[in-house]
């Protein structure tokens, strides 16, 4: 069960080139990405009509797609609109075609209703490719379900445990009990350390002479996107007051996209604003993103392993739970909402 | 579900040697081929009645097996003549006995009711060991239900698109509808196209210097046997009116053995009746036919994890789908009759 | 279904060290085992009662242990005692501890009510570290539900088929019938095969010049024990009779320990009391069983390949499976009277 009424990052720009086709399971359904002859994006059902076969595999014609089992011909909507040794295609005979836009390195797709697919509700991430700002693009696969990472991301208290030499810090981070407020379709998590040590990654690429006044400023929403002002500051400058001065600024843009029910697709960026005539300084801070999401990927298909093996386990609520135990009740909220409105376009949604 | 009273081809017979056994699961059982002294196939469920171990595992011993886990000894016909510190066997000890036919170079083996298997309805291969002919065995394994295979071979259309540069040749083969007839226990398809280019495979070992007549015409019958008499002349020349002047001709032979309802045993072979005495010309229409086949296997398991993906997809039929819809039906119903002709038996017979 | 109120053995001594976690999953519960500062074993549930994380990827902080998922710390009595920015823990804040004896090299474990565990129900396996005895430790891994082991060691009719070059000896060892005896939780199985063949693995380590006098007499215990007291002596030296002259004695220890319902873990070591002081012949015999126990194995997995191919299959008694198939009443009865005490506490131990 996923929430349909949403838009889901796809893949990153750079995945979908100018010939070819890209495929990417999204949500259950097998999805083919493809670019017009003008760049535009196109992202059709990749399971032909006819028997089930992968568009994915068919053969450019212009802006249409060959099936290249038996080949019926689709248009960029889907529609078929050649079929061997048959005059007449019925109208019947299309795969489905989702909403589909680019926007600062991102392909978000809509596999609901698309007569309620909004652009505008497309969340900001336009550090991406600002050029004030500079990253690089990351993407890692999950085999669990993607609720325990976001569980992860909505903690973190987590940092200076799974890690310690890379995004970690002093364990004091952890005792800090971060702000969360609800915001539209998600929480917002503010959490202020003062007076500590500069986290290692920054430390890395940032002269940090002494204490560091740190912060992480992040909103997380549905279906599974953080966006976060995160850095660290000179103690005592009042960073927290609003003023950043040499400060080392980031704003992390990631975005958790289900590939089935047990599995993810993970997408990430760093962005940050200094330095950025460095490349080593953007490398450095990216091989650390990295390192440090291998860190959260062993201990989280570690528990999904051991969850595996009893479905009867319940996890214990702690304090520092509050944010992610507010934001699976606003997934099961709106999964519950999409079931009312329409249970069989909620159920068929998935074809 | 599978059909019962029917023979299936279970192995090459250059697969069952005159010493030790061959194991193989067919339709959900295992089964275990040997030759006695005198060469006559033997087919036993590889399952010792006592514990299930594989008696392939065993020992042969003259015409018998013994058991290698706690040496149970079995005769040919399946019965357990002797057991580990016991003097009476009862006569319920025993594993099943298949009735086993060799001919032709395949050995067909019957998992129904012993008494309806009759070695006279086993389709006529000959063309596999003619001495008029040449061909070399193929055999590969598929890990998808048997009906997708069929669904393959009973649509020709796809020859162009899945195999350009092997069996295929020019597009218009799709665009010519089949003549499709209902035979005893299947269909009989006939496709014939004239004036077009010769196909790849041909080609490369028979001159054709300009247009052909092309024809394809087989029987396709239960459980999932391809007969096909098939090949090209030079355009015009009266193929079609039975005039096969300077024609190259192909007695194609295959057969789908479900080896459980997810995997499928494929035996293939390609005889030609023209330059017999070339062996380099057998092998090379035998390696098209192996590449062709592996493409076929690329698309077919590309289909089978795209309908894996959501059971509830429904395939749409197309105009090209007469046959193969023909035969589904014909499966269906034969299942349908074995169920109502004794249920238990058609549950039992797995057993 | 496992049968909760027992002893299982967890590991071998050396296998928990001084430093660190050891982890394994018994009887479907992930099990962390780790030494107190002062030696003593702990056995607690590798799962963290927060999210679920496996604890033995934590850090050891002197006999407690720290969750390096969100940094909880557990005594080693399973108490929460410490959780990040949060000054109350509740006291259902905990992981299960099981009550865990090292005796004789194996660490055993209790997954049933604790209050039920009384350690001198534990199995006396003092020939692992009698100084009078030598053997070494041996593991492997099963993928199979551990009663058909159980079913291999209970009927060495096997042995002559299954072990021909290692444990077997001549064929007539299975036409010999134990005798079979009901003891508290097990069967006593005795088999004395006079004047036959040394087996190979003792005749390697043993001048054998003639026959000899062969002995098994082993008791099979739940959950899956076996303690053997078997040898061979010159043939008419009166072994049978209590005179031990000249013999090779060994009292093979093993233990069953079910991982999942469909994996076992395998302990074993073959202790004996002659050539004490070489260690090539503790190591061939050692060898020796290792090279058996590969061969069970092999046949052992053939047999549930099988098994699985047909849930419907049932297997047929013979007189040699008197043993075992009076275990597995013993087996199904524990299981129904853990059943009939506390319906959801059989159910609950699992977590």
């Amino acid at each position: 069960m996923f929430i349909r009424n949403t838009w889901y990052v796809a893949a990153w720009s750079h995945e979908v080139l100018a010939e070819g086709f890209f495929s990417r399971v999204i949500t259950g359904i097998p999805v083919m990405l493809y670019r017009k002859e003008g760049g535009e994006i196109v992202a059709l059902e990749d399971r032909c009509c006819h028997r089930g076969a992968p568009l994915s595999l068919g053969r450019r014609e212009g802006d249409c797609v060959r099936c290249m089992y038996h080949g019926l011909r689709f248009d960029s909507a889907g529609a078929c609109v050649e079929a061997p040794a048959q005059q007449r295609i019925p109208p019947q005979a299309k795969v489905r075609s989702f909403p589909a836009v680019e926007r600062h390195r991102w392909i978000w797709i809509w596999t609901g209703d698309p007569a309620l697919a909004d652009p505008a509700q497309i969340p900001d991430t336009h550090w991406l490719d600002d050029p004030a700002w500079r990253c690089r693009p990351g993407y890692i696969h999950y085999d669990v379900d993607y609720l325990l990472i976001c569980d992860n991301l909505l903690d973190f208290s987590h940092l200076p445990f799974v890690h310690r030499t890379t995004l970690g810090g002093h364990e004091e981070y952890a005792a800090v009990q971060p702000k969360v407020e609800r915001i539209e379709n998600g929480v917002r998590v503010t959490r202020w350390v003062m007076n500590t040590d500069a986290p290692p990654f920054a430390a890395a690429v940032k002269h940090c002479p002494g204490k560091v006044d740190r912060w992480n400023i992040y909103d997380f929403t549905l279906p599974g996107v953080l966006r976060m002002d995160s850095g660290m500051a000179p103690a005592g400058t009042g960073a927290r007051e609003g003023t950043r001065v040499d400060a080392a600024e980031f704003r992390s843009c990631q975005a958790l996209t289900p590939e089935t029910e047990h599995s993810t697709h993970y997408f990430f960026s760093m962005p940050h604003n200094f330095a950025i005539d460095q490349p080593e300084v953007t490398d450095s801070i990216h091989q650390s993103i990295v390192e440090a999401f291998a860190e959260d990927s062993a201990i989280i298909h570690a528990q999904q392993k051991n969850l595996a093996l009893d479905p009867s386990f319940r996890m214990m609520a702690f304090g520092i739970d509050s944010a992610l135990s507010q934001f699976r009740r606003i997934v099961d909220q709106r999964l519950e909402e999409e079931r009312q409105a329409s249970p069989l376009a909620a159920e068929g949604a998935a074809r």
